[in-house]
């Protein structure tokens, strides 16, 4: 797998691409087979170091590959990525290589097994750091350790989900005077 | 307090308005003191009964009134409110009574003490339904048992808190053909 022109991104700053509830793309890898899943049932817990909590069904192929491997990718994709998004989310690791079969670009992390995806704006390196609500909820602790950011994709726009294929799109910036982090 | 012209809302349906991301409002009540606080952290963990993470700080004074009462309504503003959601996350209930202060109209709930907030376009009443990664997380998992919506706000426009204060406010909709709940 290659690297590329990513840019390291501060873990201090993962709260601020992760709060605002973008649909995100999840890899992991399984004896060296790379799988993603889209996702959109995740929160941050911790801002730093950066916790996410994230629900997998135990149902979805990237489970096991998750359970036992301890580590995944969250990948951030913007707009352009839509019908990709959409796609992964429809189909199983189980028959298709989804990488291949989408046009998805996997990149070797620095620190964990599961692939980068190199079309999306941001990628988190994740460890898993509690599994004890797994058995009632499928719901994982994930710990960021390393980020990475696209600085050629500038201010790029999250899809947010509403279900059943139906997205609202990032729009209009509003600034108001907080002090909330 | 009054009740008022909202709908209710099929709980089949709460990760629809959850699953995007907004900022939220959550209600408590305290010997029968309201509060309300500004919530970016949470997600659906379950789609039927509706289940919902959140992380409440223990820095927060409605984390004792979430506690001891086991109770509390998800409010969620559309944009319109942006200026009341900043400012209610910008000081405590220790201090203020936030819905007299920022004209935040509280209404009975049907099935739990917290109110509705007449202002928000969805308010879903909450009990607590597992505390085991409070301690470690102040993270709660809450059941929405019951659900209402404004239909006189239509296509209600959502807030996505990036931090400090700077918010996506939802753009274009996307509709793409999926099998994804």
């Amino acid at each position: 797998m290659q690297r590329t022109v990513v840019r390291k991104y501060d873990l201090s700053r993962v709260y601020q691409v992760l709060e605002p509830g973008p649909v995100v793309l999840l890899t992991t890898a399984s004896s060296g087979h790379p799988n993603v899943m889209t996702m959109s049932w995740h929160m941050m817990v911790e801002f730093e170091p950066p916790l996410v909590a994230c629900v997998v069904s135990e149902a979805n192929f990237s489970f096991a590959a998750l359970r036992s491997t301890r580590e995944a990718v969250i990948a951030i994709p913007a707009r352009g990525l839509a019908e990709q998004v959409v796609k992964v989310g429809n189909c199983s690791g189980r028959d298709v290589d989804k990488f291949k079969r989408f046009g998805l670009t996997p990149l070797a992390a620095r620190h964990v097994g599961p692939p980068l995806i190199k079309e999306c704006f941001c990628n988190l390196e994740c460890r898993i750091e509690d599994t004890s609500l797994v058995k009632r909820y499928d719901l994982f602790i994930l710990e960021v350790v390393n980020a990475w950011i696209d600085p050629v994709q500038k201010n790029p726009k999250t899809l947010h989900h509403r279900g059943y294929g139906s997205f609202a799109v990032d729009g209009a910036i509003l600034r108001l005077k907080s002090k909330m982090r």
